[in-house]
């Protein structure tokens, strides 16, 4: 049997789990699981945040950001980034006991420890209103951990952190 | 140790795993990864198709479209789904073994079998080029299994279905 639902934000919650990602922006660091490819060709990203959030401030004024995929293991780094703003800790890094290092194509840090680390411009951002600001990144550099499996990444929705599922079939 | 990649647009295949959503329009289906929450308030979600796909022809000119959350074991339909064009198979229902319902709110069908389907208006659509037209959908209605669980949905992409993964924490 079904239900017809009445709040439709709730609903959203109910949706499976996301990739989460660590958002960097000069020195700042934000978790977010509003993330998605943007497109094959050119190859583009993109990032939901909250205007009220540092990392949009910081994304509006430096026109990049740094997208790291961190492993199910680093669920530590990803509660800490997610839960305090880089208006009040100044050095997530620190705080985290992790290491930036300086993008290719991008002036901001990315984060050392993260096996997947991609640099973007922003070349787009989303003008449709909403509780998101929808920013579109061209990818610009990549940088790959030779141990990277996507299937150790870590997963969050609906307040809920979780692995990656298993593998069912190939496509 | 970390190598800096050449081919930017494949590495986009090595994200971690996203839910597999099918889109219906009209009596078509489609299978999509491309998919994710874009506001809770007005609540809307987003679906990225490429302009070469049936479906892309429909949303346009229907300007609505479902989001039908399958199981993993539903695993078959998304398959099929998404190996035949809606151009070529004119009922994509009776050849996957499903069936559709019309929604409360669209005219279009959605699946019944599906234990999350959410009915969603067009209100916008991405102008910036890519591979993908990424439609922005205000949800009108959901309707819910009474035994739906996100945990049971079907996550897909680098050509690998898989499973929601494990628990690990609360947030």
């Amino acid at each position: 049997m079904k239900r017809l639902e009445t709040d439709l934000s709730a609903d959203i919650w109910t949706l499976p789990s996301f990739p989460v990602v660590l958002v960097t922006d000069g020195r700042n660091i934000m978790t977010a699981g509003a993330f998605h490819f943007y497109s094959f060709d050119p190859p583009s990203l993109v990032v939901g945040i909250m205007p009220d959030k540092y990392t949009h401030e910081l994304i509006d004024a430096l026109g990049e950001f740094g997208v790291n995929i961190p492993r199910a293991d680093q669920i530590g780094v990803a509660r800490m980034c997610g839960s305090v703003s880089g208006r009040e800790v100044t050095d997530k890094y620190e705080r985290a006991g992790i290491t930036p290092f300086v993008g290719e194509a991008i002036e901001s840090c990315l984060i050392k420890e993260c096996p997947l680390n991609i640099e973007c411009r922003v070349v787009h951002k989303s003008e449709h209103p909403g509780t998101h600001t929808w920013f579109v990144g061209e990818i610009k550099a990549v940088h790959v951990a030779d141990d990277y499996k996507p299937a150790e990444a870590l997963m969050f929705w609906g307040k809920e952190y979780r692995r990656v599922g298993e593998f069912l079939e190939r496509a």
